[in-house]
């Protein structure tokens, strides 16, 4: 069976960036073309030249791109000018890429309530504005409020469909602008632009996500007919955003009727790649990572069910649908209440430890997680407080140093010209075998001055002189802070999750519980020390590797 | 036209329990259960009574429902002892629920493999397990694996369906349990399964989201006859999640073809509770609810386009596919000055306070209100706050109080036997007019005496002397402390909001921020006790109304 070609564009830079809160520079947008164009994307759309400063720069410096076509967006001529001396059009033109995709009517309602003019006047537009382009670039034409226009008026929108084929446009992208229609009746409406004479290999699909459908209103386009699809790096775009390619990709490569059926311009064995994809857009627009994103997320091969987690043991393909390795993602089976001790036994091998499945030291390690765990404690994230914890209870945990006691203090009072002035300070005490280091700590951003807390001046207090074991935590720091309440009211317990990372780009998770929150981030602060000496390997000062458990708080 | 029954199954407090990160106590999910109720959700599956201390105790006091039927969840007995003789499943129906959902194995791959049982001893312990619930209780089957299974061995999973419903189950549940199955697979195989004389009204769907389609595959399944919809809150569950009923809900509601064939337990007035129940969740996980999420996103009525936000200001519907109001959104047009003018309006009138359109003073609250909601204040959530600001830019707040200073030290040292000690003390100087007086309070519970920690401290230093306010605070207790960082690492800043309750049961929140948690934590105390003391008419200490706006921190 030959494949059928399937079409990729993607829209993040151009569509992704109408979401709330994006706003990329144009050298994001040239890291972001390169990264789609590695992929194997076919078409990148960059932005639209002349309409704001940011898509101008990125197309007067475009980036270079291997395979993928940049493509420039703009919008057909207006009324009553040629589509020559359009100059919105004409700053369109001047990006000079390859391939151009005009966005133009194509809902009656909208040609009279919005552009004011007659029906035929915009099917006149659309056609010359097209065949201005296809003169001399590939030509897409954009049919915006297709889906709507078309159960308005089936015929006005295939008249307009027509006129951007007859004015040479490659592809014909069927968009639902508002977002509002469902799965099946995009399904229905495709099948029957094709069954009114345009070919199935000329029509694109550009959903939004206003009813959570996006991704399977473009399976369903794809399985009516259409051949190419459009949308962005993990579904950003206007309003509640578009088709997420992040999702769409991996179905597509490998699940049927998909994978035997088309081919895509990317690569299975560079499907890997997604995943970093996904998380460099993060990066950039600084957001946290969705834990529960398809194939790419951190929670989406995580098994948390106890039942689960002991079948998955056996074998995983009784609760994974494809293997996480394909998408580069990896299978994680977190410690939770529900978790047995063959599931605690592959989580301490993880960790590097080994205990045989008679150990009758299993038992005791999963009575007192879930005895933790019921207090709050939460090891499925906090993966180094858990080795740590299991470490100490098989009395394999180097007694690297003891905190004697601590003082934090939180103070507020009018500064000298009248405002608010607010200083935390933190001495700690700190023992190690015979020796005893007292250190004391502000918090203070260093440029601004401001007061950054109690914990931001704890963690520096017990970062400033560990003695020996200085060197190990100078190139560690804080990367992530994470407060939760877990119980409401006064009788709230805090729980503080740190992530830390150290100069070699590692990074790892700690967790302290306490009705205090104080207290909760310096047990999270300790363990992180602790954690980094022992994957570090660093002597213990003054005495040997303690024999057994000792109490914790 | 009669309109057929559409039935919602909510499994939030189940499946979306094995969500990693999500851990909730049995007092969440009581106040889940009664939002879930109170919003017409027509079964509430509570958890699994017997798996863990938190289910137990859950169902061991369960929340009074007024409409919704709460389930309780199990599993089918075990092979080579009768039902009535399965601890597990008796520890399921001692939870006295009307409704029991059992789930069972229905792939033959997982019936030889993960239980290494005879398919026929699989189908004998369905029948046997769905007949002894159905004896005392409404019983639903969970068909483990159906599509896979389907797929597989179509003759099993049927003969599986039929032992559940030969057993008496009302509900026959078709769960892609691995999440794999794509909508068009879903709806084929739904009809399928109807074809075969299993009726469309015994049928429900549970989705997970794992290639993102789970609310497509719920709508498939409903097209294809299926009459039950399972789902979560927000989408949360094992994985990816689950369908998301927050997403599903305003479509089947409001949109067609099904908003005229189907009537679901929920009135379309009471609609626009569903943004609240969604931001409930996520504060109970005190996570930061999606902008971008369909119908209740802070995004998805937002239209940053310049041409969409023009024609929106012509005619809302050019670019909404349904109207925001009738999901309790609002739309939102960032670009512009006017439509901000009248959203502010609408807030000041909630809050009591009538500023006409054409006062100036309108935008100065909302440069403010803007400005201070980019540092991270959340005004949306904590209306006491936004009502003390607004009237303290207009020149209507008195001033009660001014806290001259306050210090708070957190100390932990060893105690006399070893164990560590945390003692948390605050000290406040408040001046009222001429009078000043100094507090100082420990942060112990009465009972336990255990520390509190340093907020717990400062709220009560704070409310322990406020001279002649007294009278007014002394029945003010906090209710609920919930922290947010706003941004990760050390540039974090600290997002507090605090519930407080009088003796009346009148309930007022109020918001902090700062880089500084305690700091955050006394701005959100003290617009606690500034709100009392405006909505009880204080009378001012020393001072009449102030008139000019003062300089807050």
């Amino acid at each position: 069976m030959t494949l059928s070609r399937l079409t990729l564009y993607d829209t993040t830079l151009r569509d992704g960036q109408q979401a709330q809160g994006v706003d990329f520079s144009a050298g994001d947008k040239a890291r972001i073309a390169q990264a789609l164009d590695a992929l194997g994307i076919d078409y990148v759309e960059g932005g639209w030249p002349g309409a704001n400063p940011t898509d101008s720069a990125f197309f007067a410096a475009p980036p270079r791109l291997a395979r993928a076509r940049l493509t420039a967006f703009g919008m057909t001529k207006r009324a009553g000018r040629s589509a020559a001396n359009d100059e919105t059009l004409a700053g369109v033109m001047n990006a000079g890429t390859a391939s151009v995709c005009l966005v133009g009517k194509t809902h009656d309602f909208h040609v009279t309530a919005a552009l004011g003019i007659t029906l035929e006047e915009n099917v006149a537009n659309i056609a010359a504005s097209v065949a201005h382009v296809a003169a001399s670039r590939e030509a897409l034409f954009d049919a915006e409020h297709f889906f709507d226009g078309y159960k308005a008026n089936p015929d006005y929108t295939l008249a307009c469909l027509n006129a951007a084929l007859e004015g040479g446009a490659r592809w014909l992208v069927l968009c639902d602008t508002n977002g509002g229609t469902l799965p099946a009746e995009v399904g229905r409406i495709v099948a029957e632009v094709i069954a009114s004479g345009i070919p199935g290999e000329r029509l694109g699909i550009h959903a939004h996500d206003d009813t959570g459908n996006a991704v399977a209103i473009s399976l369903a386009a794809v399985d009516a007919g259409a051949r190419q699809i459009q949308g962005t790096l993990n579904g950003i775009g206007e309003r509640c955003g578009n088709a997420n390619l992040v999702s769409l990709i991996p179905t597509l490569l490998l699940k049927e009727p998909y994978a035997s059926r088309f081919e895509t311009g990317i690569a299975r064995d560079d499907l890997p790649k997604l995943m970093g994809l996904s998380r460099m857009l993060d990066d950039i627009l600084n957001r946290v990572p969705s834990r529960s994103a398809p194939y790419v997320g951190s929670s989406a091969f995580t098994h948390k069910a106890g039942l689960h987690a002991s079948a998955i043991l056996k074998d995983p393909t009784t609760y994974e649908h494809v293997a996480p390795e394909t998408v580069g993602n990896a299978r994680y089976i977190p410690m939770s209440a529900q978790a047995g001790q063959s599931n605690l036994r592959s989580r301490l091998a993880k960790a590097g430890i080994d205990v045989r499945a008679d150990d009758p030291r299993l038992a005791a390690i999963l009575t007192e997680v879930k005895a933790r765990e019921d207090r709050g404690f939460s090891y499925d994230t906090a993966g180094a407080s858990f080795e740590i914890l299991a470490r100490e209870l098989l009395g394999e945990m180097p007694r690297f140093f003891d905190v004697e006691r601590y003082r934090v203090t939180v103070e507020r009072r009018m500064g000298p010209r009248g405002e608010p002035v607010t200083v935390s300070e933190a001495v700690v005490v700190a023992r190690f075998g015979t020796e005893r280091v007292m250190s004391v700590s502000e918090s203070q951003d260093p440029i601004t001055h401001a007061d950054q807390g109690p914990v931001n001046a704890l963690s520096r207090a017990l970062g400033k002189d560990l003695g020996p074991y200085q060197p190990y935590i100078d190139d560690m720091r804080l990367v992530d802070f994470r407060v939760r309440i877990t119980s409401g009211g006064t009788e709230a317990v805090t729980r503080v999750l740190i992530d830390s990372e150290d100069g070699d780009g590692h990074r790892w998770s700690t967790v302290g519980v306490s009705a205090n929150i104080v207290d909760a981030s310096f047990q999270a602060l300790r363990d992180a020390i602790l954690w980094k000496l022992m994957r570090d390997g660093a002597p213990v000062a003054g005495a040997a590797v303690r024999p057994a458990a000792p109490a914790r708080a």
